[in-house]
C-alpha cells in the first residue's frame, strides 16, 4: 500500500508519500523534482547515516552522478548556529548551486537544521524530507517550519521553507529505540486531542501493533496525522492563526524540556506532560470534561508514556513560559480543549493556574 | 516634495517614500505598520548611529514607549555569521516578539544583516529599511534580498524578506563621504545602462548638483532608480529570471571586490569596473556599439569613478567567477548589453574573452 497526501500551498504544493519499503525505491521520485545535472546533498546524523544513507544513495545512484553525505552529530544540543556554520562550510566547499537539492535523512533535528540550511544557503535551495523517526514522520517533516535553537529557547532562529516532497518509510521505525517510538506517539495523541479523538481509541486498542512497529498499521496512523497537519498548514502556512493549535501541550512541554536541559526528556515526552497540564487547566477553567482529561491520560499511559515528573522547578518553568516565543504582546497564549477534538486558543490562563498545573504533574493522575 | 513608489507584491506590497527631511517626521508612518504595543529595534552601525539614531528615536518617541538601538561594527567585513550571532543574542536578551519591528538604519551592510535577522528571528519579524547611503537608497534597500557573506563569497547566506516600508531621506547623504557618494552613483549608472539611458545624460549634465547633494535633484534620481528596481522585482521577486539583469556589472565586479579582499574597493567602485568589462565583452561579441560603451565609460568618468585597476590577478578573478553563486549548472551567466537600456542574458562568454576584458581594465579606456 502507498498513501499519498498532497499539501496544497499553490506553487509550493507537495506530496507526502507513505509506504513501507519506500526508501529503497525513492530515487526516481526524488530525481524528478530537480533538473537533470542537479547534485544531491544528503544531510544525516551519526546514528541514522550508518543505517540508511547507503540505501538512499543506492536508490539515487541510477539517477545522479553526484551526491554527498554531510553528517552532523546526533542530538538536540547540536541544533545550533555552530552546526549550521559547519553545514554552510560544507556546502561552500562543495560549491552547492541553486539547482542542487538538499535531502534531510533523519529525525526532527536533522530535518530542521537541513531545512534551514536549504532555506538560507543562496537564499533557498530545494529540499526534501525523509523522516526516520515517528516524531518527524507525523509532525516536524510536514509544514515547512525549519530552524535551529538559541540558548534563549528552541527554534528561535529559522524560516518557513516548504520541502518539495516528504518521503516516509515506516520500516525505518524498526531501528528506532523504543523510547523514541513512544515519545513519537505523544504527537499522535496530540492529533487525537486537537482533531480526531478516534485516533486515541485506535492507538490504545492496537498498542501491540505499535510496539511491534507493524508497517500497515503504522502507515495508517502516520497518514492520518499527516492529513490533519496538512489541512491545518494549508489554511495557515506561516502560523498567524489556526496553526497555533498544533502547539497543544507545547507551551508547558517546551518549558519543561528547556528547564530540565535539552536531552533529559525527549521532546515527545515533554509534550505528553504538557498535554496533561493543558488538559488539566482546560478542566479547571470549565472547558473540558473530567472524562476528556481521563481519556487523554489513559491513552498516554497505555502507550507507556510518562505522565508525572518530580524533578522540575515550578518557578523556572513559569519564567520560561513568560519568555516563550509564542507570546505575542502581553498575553500568554495557551491551546486548551473545550472537548476532545476541539481546541480553543486562550490568552487568559493565570499564573496561579499554571503553577497548580505544574505542581499537579508531580503527582500520579 | 515627496515621492511614493508602491512595490506591488500582493500581500507583501509596500511603499518606498523619498523626501528630504523625511527621517525626522517618519515616526507616525513607521508606527502605523505594526500593532500598538509593538517595540522597535533600531539596528545601525558605529558610524551612522551617532549621526541619525537620535533623530529617528525622537521621531518614534511620540508613538512608542519601547525602542532599543543595536549597534554593529561598520564595514563589509562584519557582515558575517559572528555579527548575526551577536544580533540574535541581543534580540533574545530583549525578548523580541513576533509583533516587534526591526528598523535597519544605515547602508547596505546594515540593511542586509538587519533584514536577515528580521527574516530568521522567530521565523520572521516585520522590518523596515531606512537607507542612509546612496548605494542602499537606489538599490539594496528595495526588493527584499537580505543576507550575510561567507568566506566563500558575498551574500551566500540569506533570504528573501520584503520590508514593510522603505524610508529614504536624501538629506542623510550630506554626511556621506564623497567616495561613497561616487560609488553609489555606479548603481545609478547601472540603471541607466539596463533600462533608462537618459539617466546617464542627466547625471553627467548635473554632476555639480550631485557633488553638492542637492536634495531635489537627488530625490528625482533616487526615485527613478527605485521605480526601475520596483518594476523588476514585481516581475521576479525571487530572482528566477528577469531580476538577473540587476546584476549587470556584478559578475566581474564581485570577483574583483572579493579577490582584492573586501574593503579595498567599495562595492560600487567594483561594479563600475565590472560594468566596463561587461560592456567591453558586449562590444567584442557584436552586441553593443562602441558608442554605447563610450557613453557608459564617460558617465563613470564624469562622476569621478575609477575605470582602471592594475593590482588585480586575472586568474584569481576568473576562478572566482567560476564559483560565483549566480552560476547555475555548467553555464556562467553574464548580463550583457545589446544597446544602452537593453540587457541580455548570455551563458556563452568564454574564458578567453573574460581574461581579455580583465586585462583591458588595467589600461585607460
Amino acid at each position: 500500500m502507498s498513501e499519498i497526501i498532497n499539501v496544497k500551498l499553490g506553487e509550493r504544493s507537495y506530496d507526502i508519500t507513505i509506504e513501507p519499503g519506500l526508501l529503497r525505491k525513492s530515487g526516481a521520485v526524488i530525481a524528478s523534482l530537480v533538473p537533470s545535472g542537479s547534485r544531491f546533498f544528503i544531510v544525516t546524523n551519526t546514528t541514522v547515516g550508518p543505517l540508511y544513507a547507503q540505501t538512499l544513495a543506492e536508490a539515487l545512484s541510477d539517477h545522479t552522478s553526484t551526491m554527498s553525505v554531510l553528517t552532523i552529530s546526533d542530538g538536540e544540543q547540536y541544533k545550533n548556529l555552530t552546526t549550521m556554520s559547519d553545514l554552510y562550510d560544507e556546502l561552500a566547499d562543495r560549491k552547492a548551486r541553486r539547482s542542487d537539492m538538499i535531502i534531510a535523512l533523519g529525525g526532527g533535528v536533522v530535518g530542521d537544521i537541513a531545512g534551514f540550511a536549504a532555506a538560507s544557503w543562496l537564499r533557498g535551495l530545494p529540499f526534501i524530507q525523509i523522516p526516520t523517526t515517528l516524531l518527524a514522520q507525523v509532525d516536524s517533516s510536514v509544514g515547512g517550519k525549519v530552524g535551529i535553537n538559541h540558548r534563549a529557547g528552541k527554534n528561535l532562529i529559522g524560516a518557513f521553507h516548504q520541502p518539495r516532497a516528504v518521503i516516509i518509510d515506516p520500516q525505518t521505525l524498526t531501528t528506532l529505540p523504543d523510547r523514541e517510538l513512544k515519545a513519537g506517539m505523544a504527537e499522535v495523541i496530540k492529533y487525537g486531542c486537537i482533531k480526531n479523538p478516534s485516533l486515541l481509541s485506535q492507538v490504545v486498542a492496537n498498542r501491540d501493533l505499535i510496539s511491534a512497529v507493524e508497517p500497515v498499521f503504522m502507515s495508517m496512523i502516520i497518514a492520518e496525522c499527516c492529513r490533519i497537519k496538512a489541512a491545518i498548514v494549508e489554511q495557515d502556512e506561516t502560523e498567524t492563526g489556526l496553526r497555533t493549535i498544533l502547539n497543544y501541550g507545547h507551551t508547558i512541554g517546551h518549558a519543561i524540556e528547556a528547564t530540565l536541559g535539552y536531552g533529559v526528556l525527549l521532546h515527545g515526552e515533554a509534550v505528553m506532560l504538557g498535554m496533561r497540564a493543558a488538559a488539566w487547566i482546560s478542566v479547571r477553567m470549565g472547558l473540558l470534561s473530567e472524562a476528556g482529561l481521563r481519556t487523554q491520560v489513559e491513552a498516554g499511559a497505555a502507550l507507556g508514556l510518562r505522565l508525572t515528573i518530580s524533578q522540575i522547578d515550578t518557578q523556572d518553568i513559569l519564567d520560561h513560559i513568560s519568555s516563550d516565543k509564542k507570546t505575542t504582546g502581553a498575553a500568554r497564549r495557551f491551546v486548551l480543549l473545550s472537548e476532545l477534538g476541539n481546541p480553543v486558543i486562550n490568552d487568559e490562563v493565570t499564573d496561579e493556574l499554571i503553577i497548580e498545573a505544574i505542581e499537579n504533574l508531580k503527582e500520579e493522575p
